[in-house]
């Protein structure tokens, strides 16, 4: 009953919307339909489509959406042909024991449903939850094994394939669900939805490589591609060959039809983003040298935009914009990610932004041809200092304490300013306020509540401020409009503009207030990949130490600094707006909680 | 070797920070000197007391907190005499396969480890996210056994004694420790980190009672006493004879260093709350009769503010005093919780606030004897609407769609005074802000950003308005003080003053903006007691049907906004401010989650 000497397999790489059964399965249907018309032998969906990635609690909260599961997986049926279709649902645990749901991939072909392969590995850690609401389920090697046109395939859910024991040095579960069906079969499939981060491209290539050779399978990999919330989903679905040798990569970062044919050796192979290729094989080492890495990092965050705002019916984009490097460079993704007619920037200069300042957000905007507003801020912030002087002397009668030096007038301004820009996202439709709070300085809690770091989405939040820099010149590169970024802005060193210092009567620099950014983001970036103590790094030579004299006293000193900033920005992460997981690790809410109660000894 | 003829244990009911080993090291070591001292035979600790509970991700992001932990437990080891130590903490887990860390419990006497016990059953739903970081044990009888004077205890680590299959109709795990272990011995020890909710009690005690009763032993309960973050420890150590009579019980919602005779028939029994007793057979039905709660909620609120101040160096609050509903409730529990003079109200008139709403601030400050301020905001409100309007004009060149109707008014308003205690929270030290949304609003997502929903701290975000209500008679009953609070303020509908309604001229009740808060407190209540749909709740007699007359029409209407707002307030959520968990279930960060992204059929 098979499409005979069909070899054709569909990779339906698509971005499914988390909790909307109809939408999911209309996209499907559509879907399907056209690799019945071609004749496919096999259509392959992501993990768990149907019902969309990440979950959240929405199965626990509203479990009544397996029930329109069922039905969506009907229509599904009825219209299968001798076109298979491997396609992921949400079931329901009907046993007595165990967690409510299972992670499932239903096998359908011919208006049935011949197979339900239920995931046993279920990830629980970083933005993974699997074991919150599925039950893993035993390795039933029959169930997972289907033959058509004489190949045999076995199939892994995700995680069932990252288990394999020569390959990692530690591994989370004991049992390994390709080593009991990879010897049983000609293709592994393995449907999934992982996404994108720092390295992640590198361990998934060279593991699917490793896994294909070992057992001499063809190893097939169907990805999401889209976003949803933090996480951004790359596509690059693929296949490798028996001898580990990739041989069909579909689309990155968009959805793709990807039709693969088994008995062709010139399946198209898409190129990864630049640069990331090149680092399929190094090592993990701290550089300023983020090359590699940026053309992903553009486009993540702008496919992070661009889904952001279509599913949340959002079309338009107010944000300050202060000449400084971060408001810039969110500017010239979302004039990429939105059009620039959909972004309006506002200069909003106090007394103490330089000409410069505003001259640079004012090129910046004309270079990008985004809308432009320049709205000084003197007027408010008087009124309101002036206010305050009376509230501030009245309220010393209550409370004894007054600090002598405080932030208070940084962050009048700071607030004015966000009032601004959610008015103005108050006042018109289907627009959002951006937050351009930098991880960076996230790290240190260097931002104001209800001011710069307020915004309904922050697309940089998990990006470093040297990558920054470096992000500002690639794209000055890299982009159609060749450097749109004024020079002067990537040339002056970060500074918030909201007070002076008093040692040099110049408005004060971050660097000061903090201290060298590239020292800075190689602490953070310690922690992320290595979970250092400052004990450990004090007995690490960071770059910074190999370009610049370095005390060790002056070292510790920073350590410590770092260690107490970020204990008390953690209240300010609790409550910092969402953003997309570009990094290995990431302080994103989804994948990472540090009690604000907590209070560690971060020594050794 | 025993403290002969001892029959003395020492139920250490205390309160850890998390992450900080050297602190609760030290707690440990003084109630254990103390234990010696009076030759207890056994003094137990919560679960995980030497790390703290919960851990959020500290383990895996502060690996290097293992060997502090290390180093506590030989200090603890090297003072123990004859009195044994049951005392939990993370231990890593050394084998090459499996979660890096256990959660374990050494049984230490004599200056000697005697043994290591290993939790088995991993609680990974609502608040707990045990299989994040540790792997299960397997269950070993003769590691969980100890005989002190004769006497056999067996240890069960929290959720390691919540998978009875007879007692719960549907069980999470195959295994059920106790099965393996309560046969063998006289007493279950159950070392445990439980956090206090709305009918949890209930369970708890029902589920001990049973297990004690069933296995014809006796049942030793240790918990937390204190709070971390959202979730507040309760106490109620406690102790059930063979027959599941309660026979001990200590102090709820503060430290106890409890004495439990074996031997005696006249251990103390500390009363649970007032009410809570009531309900411990009682179905679940929702009714506007809070009472059995209402002592619960206030101790647990209190002790959360208490808690969540101390162990984050804080000492004062300002909010602002609306006279409504809810800022007079935030600020009697403030004022309990932290001292009257360590609490500023203030009084923040615009031209929409009735001098009743004045006069009902005024008299609840003076009552409660905190400070209070009253700062006029026409001004403020004048220049930012003067500004907005040429401001808007302006934005109108580049942007369409301006709304013809907007909240923007309503949010410069609030906006201005979440400015002014932000000010104030900043010019002063050791002082933050209160934000006082509630659960029934929040849930709408009526509430402004950078307004009224920002503060340091949500003291009532998991209690609905219907409960407000109650609790602020039961306040002004119960209270040394009574009727601190106004009657007018109890008995005026809840508006925000922030706008007016174009139909009566008067200012918009919220009622009328949102659905009565009886239908809205019972849909809340539907959703996370029995996760049902719009067509189960059209099908439920709701109580507000009971009392009034509802047509089918305007009750549909009311179940879809319900769920429109819901979804649209998704993202405010992601932003409130932590706030402690009362209710059985929560929309609070550490247990819920539903993607921004999401785009839910809530009908069927």
């Amino acid at each position: 009953m098979e499409n005979k000497n069909s070899n054709i397999i569909v990779l339906a790489q698509l971005d499914p919307i988390p909790g909307n059964i109809e939408y999911n399965k209309n996209k499907a249907i559509e879907c399907i339909k056209k690799a019945n018309q071609i004749k496919a032998s096999l259509v392959i969906f992501p993990e768990l489509f149907l019902i969309g990635y990440p979950l959240g609690d929405i199965l626990t909260r509203y479990p009544f959406i397996i029930e329109q599961t069922k039905k969506a997986l009907e229509e599904i049926k009825n219209i299968t042909t001798d076109t298979a279709v491997l396609i992921g649902f949400a079931e329901k645990n009907k046993e007595k024991i165990g967690k409510p749901f299972y992670n499932s991939t239903a096998f359908i072909q011919n208006k049935e449903i011949k197979k339900i392969i239920r995931k046993s590995l279920l990830a629980n850690y970083a933005e993974h939850n699997d074991y919150r609401y599925f039950e893993p389920a035993k390795v039933n090697k029959e169930e997972r094994i289907f033959t058509l046109n004489g190949i045999k395939y076995g199939v892994a859910i995700c995680e069932d394939s990252w288990n394999d024991f020569d390959f990692f040095e530690k591994n989370l579960y004991s049992i390994d669900p390709i080593k009991e069906i990879a010897p049983h079969v000609d293709i592994i499939v393995c449907p999934s939805s992982s996404c994108t981060r720092a390295k992640k491209e590198q361990l998934k290539h060279n593991m699917m490589k490793h896994i294909s050779k070992k057992y001499n399978v063809k190893y097939i990999y169907v990805n999401q591609a889209g976003a949803n919330d933090e996480l951004v989903y790359d596509g690059y679905s693929r296949m490798y060959n028996e001898n580990g040798e990739l041989c069909a990569m579909a689309r990155g970062f968009e959805e793709d039809f990807f039709i693969l044919d088994l008995n062709s050796s010139e399946n198209k192979i898409n190129p990864l983003p630049k640069g990331l290729e090149l680092t399929l094989n190094s090592q993990k080492e701290f550089s300023l040298d983020h090359t590699p890495d940026l053309e992903r990092t553009y486009k993540a965050i702008i496919l992070s935009i661009k889904e952001y705002f279509k599913k949340n019916n959002f079309k338009r984009a107010v944000l300050g914009l202060s000449g400084g490097l971060d408001s810039t460079i969110c500017a010239v993704l979302l004039a990429d990610a939105l059009g620039e007619k959909n972004v309006l920037g506002i200069s909003m200069p106090s007394k103490l932004t330089s000409s410069d300042s505003k001259n640079d957000a004012r090129e910046l905007a004309k270079n990008l041809g985004i809308n432009f507003m320049e709205i000084p801020i003197k007027d408010l912030h008087e009124t309101i200092s002036n206010k305050f002087k009376n509230i501030f002397d009245e309220a010393q009668i209550s409370f004894d304490n007054r600090y002598t030096q405080s932030f208070t007038q940084d962050n009048i301004q700071a607030r004015s300013r966000a009032m601004i820009l959610w008015g103005i996202a108050n006042e018109f439709a289907s627009t959002i306020t951006i937050a351009t709070s930098d991880k960076s300085e996230l790290y240190m809690g260097y931002a104001t509540i209800n001011g710069d770091m307020s915004g309904g989405f922050a697309p940089i939040s998990d990006v470093v401020k040297t990558k920054l820099f470096a992000l500002a010149r690639w794209m000055n590169e890299n982009r159609p409009q060749k450097n749109a970024i004024p020079v002067s802005i990537i040339n002056k060193p970060p500074q918030a503009e909201l007070a002076l210092d008093p040692k040099t009567g110049k408005t004060l620099l971050a660097e000061d207030a903090l201290m060298p950014y590239e020292f800075l983001d190689e602490v953070i970036w310690r922690i992320e990949n290595f979970n250092q103590s400052i004990d450990n790094m004090m007995k690490s030579k960071f770059l910074y130490e190999k370009n610049n004299t370095l005390d060790e006293k002056t070292k510790l000193e920073w350590l410590n600094k770092f260690f107490k900033r970020l204990n008390t920005a953690l209240y300010k992460w609790y409550i910092a707006p969402i953003g997309p997981v570009i990094d290995g690790r990431s302080i994103s809410k989804i994948e990472f909680r540090q009690p604000i109660t907590s209070d560690m000894n971060y020594s050794k």
